[in-house]
């Protein structure tokens, strides 16, 4: 971390950016990130491949976060955060390419692609190694950045129920609180905020609740999102609802390929999973999307699972 | 609380009880109180109305839990838990008469009952409390005591989500853990636990939800219930999914009467509409069982709940 921070204080302009697919970690780390950079009087510019879920636009600053490099834009360096490796960036992957790099991550698979890597598989998410960044660095985290960082550790914790939930996660959690986070506001707007029709579409997919060999699934067709303008994010973690599951499997039927959705416990590692369909992921969520019919690729996808978690109807 | 501390060294017996329908905090705070004084060597019983609910059964020590008590028994103390009158002990008032009472407790509306009261609104559970008079007294808390308040602040938190969720109360929840207690194994025992056959019946109750006036809805008859034997402890939670809802109310058809189970985020009190109804319980989560039939129930109390909070569709 002392290395990061002094190569930091070098130079000048910075471009701040993560995964595709950004959950609440990677906008979170990227906005509490930007924010410090600028603070130190660094020209920094926040890219994303595609837009931030809706949920997390309520976050401060989280509308300068551009999806195209504005032109004339030259940065020495890239941060990379939250992101495995370098193909976890997509179309953003030629952005970073000859530049200065530093990859600041928390998932164990990461192949260590920067300059400079500090990768720390220990810590609940990113944003919880931007929080010691800050702190060593003696600068005040202050609310914005403390909201950032919160939405960030609440999310990859999921809502501090997953196996990653530390002393330490917590004890950030309640720092950030007394720098001027607001607990039940975030909560709120990143799971407490559908509307009437996604409450009525999730009623529909709790119906097709099904275990088979320790996986439970439920799917998703196109006749049951009718013309609905939806989103169903977080609705693959409702199959964790069901006890005595330790996989849970959301399929989503899209036009010719199936959207599958893998959750854990954190007893298994569903990307492995995902990876046999050519997607990734975390340990306790991971995806892949699956050409094909949705019953076509349930059956495999579940085939997949049972053979790799090893176990079949007869230990239920 | 040193009063509190003195007080307990000079007594032998103990009668540790709480409220009916006891939630996580109630079963929490009691098996921690009761634990920390059999350590100082004195004679306990824990007292509940009805058996603890299902999902806290994997508690340490929760069987010792009685729900009446064994003959001959005597006790100079009653400690009464997370209760704002000694109405909400239900049956168990008539055990503590003539006792004396030790009143610790987080709910505002506490009307100081006991001989000794400690009521601290500002904490988020009496779990909270119970964990300073652990550290006041220089006892370890040690993993058995720690599960146990842990599952009081996540319960009365809503797993940190509502407003009570403090720095302190995060700050608590982290020293739990590094004294053992187990964040994921406690959150998927009190919140991932559901049987297929509850998951079936959330998906129809989720199916019959309405927003009127700010005020969420959803019920469940007896019809959609069947002969099943579910439990359907949280299914109001589910109400506050909806975003623009203040107030989520689960109306739930008994036998000529229904249960009418209120949530909310917190900036409404749900306790004073409980209250026009005869029931009782927090500002964020109230309930009260109302005669009559459902439909008109269900009308009666929105139309209560509008008068109270002063939204009408207008403002929707």
């Amino acid at each position: 971390m002392k290395k990061l921070i002094e190569e930091i204080g070098l130079k000048n302009s910075f471009l701040v950016t993560s995964h595709i697919d950004p959950d609440g970690d990677a906008v979170g780390s990227q906005l509490a990130m930007a924010s410090l950079l600028k603070e130190m009087g660094k020209r920094v510019v926040i890219l994303s491949e595609k837009p931030i879920p809706k949920k997390y636009e309520f976050l401060p600053s989280a509308r300068e976060i551009v999806t195209r490099l504005p032109a004339g834009c030259e940065h020495q360096v890239a941060v990379v955060l939250d992101s495995a490796s370098l193909k976890r960036l997509g179309k953003i992957e030629a952005y970073v390419d000859g530049k200065f790099l530093i990859n600041i991550d928390h998932h164990p698979t990461n192949v260590h692609f920067g300059n400079l890597n500090w990768v720390v598989p220990e810590a609940s998410s990113t944003s919880e190694l931007i929080y010691h960044v800050i702190k060593e660095m003696g600068v005040r985290v202050g609310e914005e950045r403390a909201t950032c960082l919160y939405v960030g550790i609440l999310t990859d914790t999921g809502g501090f129920r997953f196996p990653n939930t530390t002393s330490d996660s917590l004890r950030i959690a309640s720092a950030l609180v007394k720098e001027g986070a607001d607990p039940s506001k975030i909560a709120t707007q990143v799971y407490l905020n559908r509307s009437m029709d996604e409450v009525l579409l999730l009623s529909k997919v709790l119906a097709t609740v099904e275990i088979d060999g320790g996986i439970g699934t439920m799917y998703l067709t196109r006749g049951m999102m009718k013309d609905m303008k939806v989103n169903t994010e977080g609705f693959s973690d409702h199959v964790l609802q069901l006890k005595d599951v330790d996989v849970g499997v959301l399929f989503k039927e899209l036009d010719g390929r199936v959207k599958v959705s893998l959750r854990s416990r954190g007893k298994i590692d569903v990307s492995m999973l995902a990876r046999e369909f050519g997607g990734g992921g975390h340990e306790t969520a991971a995806a892949c999307l699956v050409a094909g019919e949705l019953s076509e690729v349930k059956k495999r996808v579940l085939e997949a699972g049972k053979r790799l978690y090893g176990r079949d109807n007869s230990d239920q």
